[in-house]
This record gives structure tokens, sequence and C-alpha cells, in this order.
């Protein structure tokens, strides 16, 4: 029996502007892929609004449920972020200035500029350490397992950086696909027999129609290279018996 | 005191591909804005995987919690789609085979077309309605308050026609934005006004980089117009006497 060593993360969106439609996040899909370089798998993610006790609610239920969180959104200087202070009430804890936020403040400010809004941005729960921001020196911070991020996507990009020391990963999840230029349906039974046999492999089958014609991407998962590549070749072999065509395409998770 | 009424939903997103970063969610958007035409506001979303304890689980939780339910995911012909069998486990009803599905897929694609795996898709919880599906007629369908719909954009989107009839709003959001073109934190004081002196309306802001210019949009929200239109005055007015220009923008959600 192989071991393996899985590692993973839920992620909360906080901001009204993403529900209601006016934003459309661009954060998800580079946490995610970034995480996998990392060895850790983003289970769930969250979108809610700024609301005082659903950003509490959530953050204390997936901070036990998952290795790591991390949020983005709502550290900003105005009324309306208000992550920081209610990450501070999930755990309980003082809501203090961080000494060394508000030195990285006034270096990038200048005494004169930071104002009392900007002092908003130096508080963090007592016992957080500061996540570095390149973009725009405001920090975020990490509390125990979760980690707080900015919610415009080149800071919280930057801010990613710093946390690739702190982040322990697993074994990675590995991901080849195939695909067909025929509908999905004519190939469920195969790829059911294919999951089947390989119980440490997830097999995905995602339809497209392409040049006007449909298709279907079949994207095999495992964090054990020898069961991918088995399961890969038992597949390919299957859909050349049916007296199929199918292309073997880059990686993609 | 006026009264509102506040119509809510919440959305769950089923798929690994989504979780695993190898594709980009673009219903999330779609369905925010026309659930906001339809005087609903979408409240929380979640991204889970392709799991049945976690659809049943997330199913059951957010349906007593929000007026409407929408999932997008996992309702085609392949092994791996099991949204429709675990709407059926989490309502504790059987999982059946819906006549008229079948007879949608017959014409669709002929008798001799209509292979196991299609039959899948004529499966649905007992005492449910079928959504219909334009596109390429296997149909999502409706359970109670939930609407489980399919996860390719443009199927999702038609599907949403279908719906018109069965979504009952309330008062509908109204936005209006006021777009300044310096750092949000020098109007934090006179946002944090605003909003407290209408407590009906929320006031969003969104700082943005454009032209080598910092600047922010600030959004208000209400569901009452003259609350609405009586807060945009008061805060174009508090930047005029701050001595500052501001622009009015079309409204924003």
């Amino acid at each position: 029996m192989t071991e393996i060593k899985t590692v993973t993360a839920a992620m909360i969106i906080i901001g009204d502007e993403i529900l209601s439609g006016r934003t459309r996040d661009a954060n998800l899909n580079h946490l995610s892929l970034w995480l996998n370089r990392m060895g850790v798998q983003l289970k769930e993610v969250r979108v809610i609004p700024d609301d005082a006790i659903t950003i509490q609610n959530t953050v204390n239920e997936l901070r036990v449920q998952f290795d790591y969180v991390f949020t983005t959104g709502g550290i900003g200087p105005t009324h309306d972020d208000i992550t920081a202070k209610n990450i501070a009430k999930a755990f309980g804890v003082n809501f203090v200035q961080s000494p060394e936020a508000l030195e990285l403040l006034n270096k990038h400010y200048g005494k004169e500029g930071v104002s009392d809004a900007r002092l908003r941005m130096t508080m963090i729960p007592e016992g957080a350490t500061l996540i570095k921001n390149p973009v725009s020196s405001a920090p975020g911070f990490q509390m125990e397992n979760v980690f707080v991020m900015a919610g415009i996507p080149v800071v919280m990009q930057s801010m990613l950086l710093d946390l690739e020391m702190r982040i322990f990963g697993g074994d990675k999840m590995l991901s080849k696909a195939v695909h067909v230029f025929e509908g999905e349906s004519y190939f469920a039974d195969i790829l059911e027999d294919v999951e089947k046999t390989f119980p440490n492999v997830s097999l995905g089958s995602y339809p497209f129609f392409r040049n006007k014609k449909y298709g279907a991407s079949f994207v095999l998962r495992s964090q054990i290279e020898r069961e991918l590549d088995l399961a890969l070749a038992m597949l390919v072999l299957k859909i050349k018996v049916m007296g199929k065509e199918c292309f073997e395409g880059e990686a993609a998770l």
C-alpha cells in the first residue's frame, strides 16, 4: 500500500462586489494553481459578503476542517474593510497595531502620508505575523493556519511570494489529459472501468465544442505517478480498441 | 419605516475542475447579474468537489438558509456526473427516470442515439420538475427551492430562460457609482459618514490603478431608490466640499 500525504486548503473570497456581479473574481484560479505547485489541494471555496458574523463563522468553520485557509479582500483603508478585525474576533484575540506594519507604511507614504485611514491597515490580530506586500506595502497577515491577503489580484499574487517558505505541501496532484473528438457519452463505460481499476486515480470528463465539432477532454488526476501513467495507458488502449482516435495532451490540472 | 422585501439565493458550483484550476468558472458572474434583474440577491457561493457527501451536506445546509439555491455542474452522461443522484439523497427521495426527459432525448438524438450513458441524463429526484435546455436538450431540474443546472456556460445560461417564471423576487438592489482619481484613503471618513447616515444604503470602496493613476470607485447599493439618490447626492457634495473632483458613473452593481 502506497502512503499518500495529502495537504488541503480552503479559500474565502470576501466581498459584496463579487456577489453583486460588479467584479469578476480572478484570485481563485491563480491561488489554485499556485497551491498545486506547493503540493496543496484546494478543496473548497466560499464567496461571502462583507459581513462581520459571516466572516467570523466561515473562518472558524473552515480553519479546523482544512490544513490551510486563505482569505482575499477587505483589508484596505476604508470603512468596508472589516476582514482583519473579524479574523481577530474569530480567534478571540485583541486587535492591535503592528509596529512593523506602521514602519512599512511610514516608509512607503512618508510620515505625513499615513492618514488615520491608512493606519487601519496597521491593525492585525494579536499574535499574527505579517505577509509582505511588494506592490503597495500595506501587509497581509498570517494567524495560525489562516492567511489573510488583499483582494486586488496583482497585490494578492505578490503576497504569495512571501508564503512559499510557510506552506508545507504533501504529495503533489499530478494530471494527464486525453482528448477525443466525439461526444463524451460514447466513452462513459470505459471511463468508469478505468476509474474503478485505479482507486488512487480520479478521472474527469469535460465536454467541449470547438470548430463545430463535439469533443471531450478526459483528465486523469493522481498523487502517484506510476498509477497515473498506467491509468493513462489503459484509457488510451481502450479508446483504440473501440476503433476511435485520441490525442494525449499536455498535463492539465 | 419603509418595508423592504429581500429575497436571497446561494450558488453551489460543483466540479473538481474549478478547484484544480483547470477551468475558470464563468457562471457566478452571469447568475449574479441575472438574479439581480429578478430581484434576488446572491448571498453566498460555494465551490465544492465532485464528492457525494459534500454535495448532500452543502445542498441541505444552504436550502434552509436561503430562498433559492442554484447548482451548476455534474449533470452530464459520465461516471463523474453525480450531482442529480446526490440531490435525490439530500432530499431523501427516490432517484427515478423522467419519461419527459427520455422523450426530449429521444427527439434530440433519435432512439438509437440514446445510449445507456445518455440515459443517465433522464434520471431525476422523484417529485422534481424539469428545466428546459434549448442548447443540447438534456434537461436540468428543480426540486423545491433548488435549481440544478449544467456547468457549461452556454447551456447554463439557456436554462435560466425557463426559470424566469419560477423565481419570485423582492425589491431589487439598485446601485450608483461615483469615481475619484485619488487614493480611496483620503475619502475614508466621508464614506463612513454617508454609510452611517443612510442605514438602508451600503457603500463599497473599490480602488483601481488606471493610466498610471490611482483612483477609486464608490458604489452605493440600496433597495430604496429615494435613499440611494440622497446618499449619492450627499457623497458627491462632501467630495466637492473637500475640494476634490468626482465623476458619477453608470450604475454598477
